[in-house]
């Protein structure tokens, strides 16, 4: 990686807006924890901030309540927990307290650093008496040490000495985010755990807390160092811990403080408060460099399998690394997590998991990192008993729906025209399996955690669906797209079940050498008969298509809504699921983000280069990308069809959705889906690289004004490395055995280092 | 009428359903008022009933939430109020208490007199001492005096004297009654009032309160009259009045209670309290025999234009009398109100108005009693307004969308898929007025009240659909039934407003004779223009047929589903929408109710008789009648195809719906509009009357096992009794200019009698 991987902002912006930007923007989280970036020393009560941090996949339920409940709806969902908050610490300089909104600001900087795993405030303050400090703050959620969180807190007194103190709190009675305005958000402001116990410890405080309803309990624990005599009284009241910290400085001498606080939950450890209390002692046991290191090194071995770089676009470069470095920053990496949209950045969309982890996001893990992917597999196949029932409430005989939206794998979606309803979601689950199996060959993990998922959800389809006119129908199903709900044949979702079924159809032969498989197909009752109906149904897969316009049409109705000019459309009006009736929108050829354009783009061979052209000119008129998940998609199939400005354009967006705040959401969380889009585009988009069952292939191109680009894939036992420049590409086997590639059409083996000249067309 | 128009269920049945079907059976209306059957003396506790009384059109509101809110969901909605319960009697002999859950019935009897417009409750009771008595207990929701309910408690001492008290209560403090398992009904217990005031008067006591958020009030009344020598104690504590009545009983000597109750809501009333203490004092300046007297002529004049004689079958004849009686308990009488389901016999549907006010029951009283149509169509002129602004809040830039469920004129309805998108009320509502039109020629209240209406609702449908390959389509709504949402083409609703369309353009011309149209038409900016687009709409209207099947598919896509057997499907899983996600309703070709059926009815001009019968068939077979709005056009359908057999049985299980409880859920309310439905089949059903711009029209047939029927119909300024027996065919002038009836496609002049021979077939 490039050694300029640190985003930067200086100075910074005390309004609420950027404070509430900042706070997703430059969270901190592992995968296991995060923690959205609130200013320790706190911001004026009128901002209504609510300092948040949260355990991917540690959730409380909440009763659902239908204005006119109909069979089967959701009534009971999950919702990520705002845990205690431990980033509270005041600094006082004698009777004065350090705050960015007294006294003079005279320098600040805020930056995540995405070789070290760190953010970094920097701040020059003066007070309202005339003392100056200099400030530097590190945070870091542990790679290393899960469970970790800390705040190394430096401060130089500039032109004084004299007495200097911290109190530092933990502070338990927190409340869920929410905005009225928004059903992204949660629904209310939520206070969803009651306290336990609270103890002051030798060496810091211990709280432990449940959540009301889903009985789980999450214990933190809180411990300082302070460097240099000082002394240190701790208490507790009301279930609040609190360190008051006092030294005394010495004008040019840096204090440091690093704040220790760790957060265990009831899912992952038996005994979460005496697990709490080891990782305080574990991570006090060594020293910040020791656990710096440790986080440097697990992210250079991250970056040395996923490392994007771009010449001659060094901002682009660096929102796309930023983009990548929130990817693993959100990661669950246990059976009981996923990733959600907004990753541990913030709650909203109440940290669900949807399908867009398996579309947008493990797409990347599967050839940079497929350890991940297969932990993503695995929580799908531990929420797979979950999936059937939640098809059993649909009325399904038999097979699986993985729910829209969920923790623990229950349906929580309280509209099911957009939630429920949208089917493709077992299509997602399936072709993540599918792409795990092509790019790794692993049979026996597909065996092991991917078979009875593949197979389930494929019965699924066969239940869904109905002969009709010899064509096999999907009636009464949403697509990606949220515009229309609930209509006939939407040629995304028919086109990914075709793709599941001939998989379901192939593994099934593919898997048939292993014992093993024969227990799998008694416990799910699996025959060859059923088998025979898979092909029979992919094979008369109905996929819709205009003869006049040569396109896809997205469903049967598509075409014959009204059309509607987005160009008329005021801006305020965007997006426009929020400000108009669902019944306006459906009734209209208007779409949120791409669908059928998507189905080109990951289904290619199912449809002709012409009919791909044609389809994505069409849609591109009338989509709004209201959606975070559609630029990056048009970018892909603008470079696959030879249209390098507008993939050029559509990736600048893409790249830059979070750091610009594009799409005007950013402070409830980052848009993961769309980050893992970025290198989707580069690798898929301008590189054309696809991962098929004949093989591996590329067919780069270079977005104007760039001079090269550089990243690496791993496929089977290797990893390739690959190199774009103006005049040619070249692709490096950085380990592994030789691979056959194809490039432009034309088959090679890639035995060490192949130069081959790079085509301005494909 | 025949004499026999007394409904009698003997003995009572005391057990918890019987208790509660019986207190919507026997319910006490006028349109205004009513109030359920709640036995005077109470049931156990354990029984849960909640004695029920409701002002039609008043109501209060409710906050809505929805699990995931979208722009425009309904977040207010109004709900009939359970006002105060002035039902409760105990009577005391002695130290005893009459309870029909004590002692020992000897005899008990409870029926409706339809001729005299009371129920009568006559019980003869041992108590455990061996006290017995006879009791007879007169209610009346008076006819004359809208305001004014009675109870009239008669008493014999069979084979005892002594002391004899009455305890009768004034109770403010009632709930709306709801099942947590239905969607039917209210989503919770709810107490909606706050009191006023309460206070012991001369001669009874006064309660006043408030409706918590639509801040209306409602005043109560009670005062009584008890025959002989008594004392009486009347006091008031908690806003609950109470009067204690002494007397003394001689062995045979009947003692006569009388129990006024009258209720003034301040919709009506500028001083309901006021009003309410002046309405008592006007029931008890006159007798009980005088109210009677009058009660009795009210319902005379009723009888004498829609009564319905069925010869050869009694039981039929009293179910169709039955439900002709419980219309004109239910329909309201000013603008403020409609007609609900469920009439005032219960709060099922919240007392929320639909559609079926105009399809179902409409149309009896367009061609029995104009006057109240009159009133109904005001009331739809009323909340035109609220109608635009709804159209404006689903996205509409001109026009009216009346809503799916209402009292005041806001839409109510908390799922819209199944609710909102019903556009077909726009098709009710115009139906409404043409028929109006059609039975009276009375442009002049067209004018008045109907054409601001007619060409707001009209327009809706020119910004609702689009023109597409030369046909004008209808996308994204919802036909009459519910187990298809949001669908295309929707046969019913392209063809009422195609309807509707046509007849815009034509009472546009009538209408231009008015020099008062010219001021309509600059109010609504309704140009020469706008008519020329309703032309080519209504011309190019899409009706979807199906070559294959001969037959007008429900919707574009209605064929291309799944096919569910109802052989198949257990008993027990009826309703289907109680017991199946909608997502599994809504993929499957299965129906609710009548809905091509009943557009094949209303419009019998627009298909072929092959494509009508074809279409009959077909759906019969797949009809569940979960709606009770179904059976009777499947009966009238049955008849107009000449299928005598089929027709007689829907007929049998229409008329007798409510009195044995077919749909399970009498409970809640009886169905008024089915009763509707009785008129309508044997009308337009067995005597296939037509009400069209022609003229009218019979063919009658005689449904085998009755001897004949007879019935009247008002036509302009004419009424006509038509007679039907086993031979002929006897139409006769009642009153009126003589008037042109085509009879089996032969034209006539009707001046006096005419009598045709039968034919038997049509």
């Amino acid at each position: 990686m490039k050694s300029n991987s640190v985003y930067t902002v200086e100075p910074l912006k005390l309004d609420r807006y950027s404070l509430n930007f900042y706070e997703a923007l430059f969270h901190n989280a592992n995968g296991y924890i995060g923690i959205r970036y609130d200013l320790e020393e706190g911001v004026p009560q009128e901002y209504n901030l609510i300092p948040s941090q949260y355990i991917n996949g540690f959730y409380d339920t909440l009763e659902v309540k239908h204005p006119e409940y109909l069979h089967g709806f959701t009534q009971e969902k999950e919702i990520i927990v705002n845990i205690a908050d431990n980033q509270g610490i005041k600094l006082y300089l004698g009777d004065e307290v350090f705050s960015m909104f007294k006294g003079t600001v005279l320098e600040s900087r805020l930056s995540v650093d995405m070789g070290r795993g760190v953010t970094i405030r920097e701040v020059k303050w003066q007070s309202e008496k005339g003392k100056i400090i200099r400030l530097k703050i590190t945070r870091m959620a542990s790679f290393y040490q899960l469970p970790l969180f800390t705040i190394d807190y430096e401060v130089e007194p500039v032109n004084f000495s004299g007495p200097v103190s911290f109190e530092s709190t933990h502070n338990r009675q927190v409340c869920n985010y929410h905005n009225p305005d928004d059903p992204r958000t949660a629904s209310e402001f939520l206070q969803l755990t009651t306290p336990l116990s609270c103890e002051v410890k030798e060496d810091g405080t211990s709280v432990e807390y449940r959540t009301k309803r889903s009985n789980l309990s999450v214990a933190s624990c809180v411990s300082h160092s302070l460097f240099g005599k000082h002394e240190e009284e701790i208490s507790a009241k009301d279930y609040q811990g609190s360190s008051l910290l006092k030294t005394e400085a010495k004008e040019g001498e840096t204090i440091r403080l690093v704040k220790y606080a760790v957060y265990c939950d009831s899912l992952r450890y038996k005994n979460c408060r005496g697990q709490a209390e080891e990782e305080i002692k574990k991570a006090k046991s060594v020293t910040m460099d020791f656990l710096y290191e440790r986080q440097e090194n697990y992210l250079k071995e991250y970056w040395e399998n996923c490392s994007v770089d771009i010449e001659g676009d060094d901002e682009l470069d660096l929102a796309v690394k930023y983009n990548l470095y929130q990817l693993i920053q959100a990661v669950g990496k246990d059976r009981h997590s996923n990733i959600s949209p907004k990753g541990l950045s913030g709650d909203g969309y109440e940290g669900h998991y949807f399908w867009d982890a398996e579309m947008y996001i493990q797409p990347f893990f599967t050839i940079t990192n497929p350890a991940i992917s297969k932990s993503l597999i695995a929580y799908r196949h531990t929420t797979l008993q979950m999936a059937k029932e939640n098809a059993a409430l649909v009325g399904h005989k038999k097979g699986a729906l993985y729910p829209w939206r969920t923790i623990t794998g229950r349906e929580c979606s309280g509209y099911f025209p957009a939630g429920r309803a949208q089917y493709h979601i077992n299509g997602a689950v399936a072709y993540s399996i599918i792409n795990y199996y092509l790019a790794t060959k692993d049979l026996e993990f597909v065996l092991e955690k991917g078979a009875e998922v593949l197979f389930e959800t494929a019965r699924l389809w066969l239940d869904t669906g109905n002969f009709h006119e010899g064509k096999f129908m999907l009636n009464t199903v949403t697509g990606p797209d949220e515009y229309t709900c609930l209509v006939n044949n939407n040629y995304y979702t028919n086109a990914l079940a075709k793709y599941h079924l001939e998989w379901a159809v192939k593994l099934y032969k593919k898997l048939g050498v292993y014992d093993d498989f024969i227990k799998i197909k008694e416990k799910i009752a699996l025959s060859e008969d059923e088998i025979e109906e898979f092909s029979r149904a992919a094979a008369c897969m109905y996929l819709p298509y205009d003869e006049k316009l040569g396109i896809n049409p997205q469903d049967d109705s598509f075409l014959q809504k009204k059309k509607w000019d987005i160009a008329k459309i005021p801006q305020e009006k965007f997006p426009l699921l929020l400000h108009y009736h669902p019944l306006h929108i459906y009734r209209h050829q208007i779409c949120k983000q791409a669908d059928t354009v998507l189905a080109h783009f990951i289904l290619e061979d199912m449809q002709s280069e012409e009919t791909m052209r044609n389809s994505f000119l069409y849609y591109e008129k009338i989509t709004t990308h209201d959606s975070s998940l559609s630029k990056a998609i048009f970018s892909i199939m603008a470079a696959r069809l030879n249209m390098e400005k507008k993939a050029s354009a559509y990736f600048g967006e893409s790249a830059k959705l979070d750091l610009l705040d594009l799409q005007g959401n950013t402070i409830d969380g980052v848009h993961i889906a769309n980050m893992g889009g970025s290198f989707l585009t580069i690798v898929y988009g301008f590189a054309g690289f696809r991962l098929k069952e004949e093989g591996i292939s590329f067919a780069p191109m270079l977005p104007k004004g760039w001079q090269g680009y550089r990243f690496e894939v791993c496929y089977e036992d290797s990893r390739i490395q690959v190199q774009v420049t103006e005049q040619e590409c070249v692709f490096e086997l950085e380990k592994g055995t030789p691979k056959r590639i194809r490039v432009y059409g034309r088959d090679y083996l890639l035995e060490d280092v192949l130069v081959i000249e790079r085509n301005s067309s494909r």
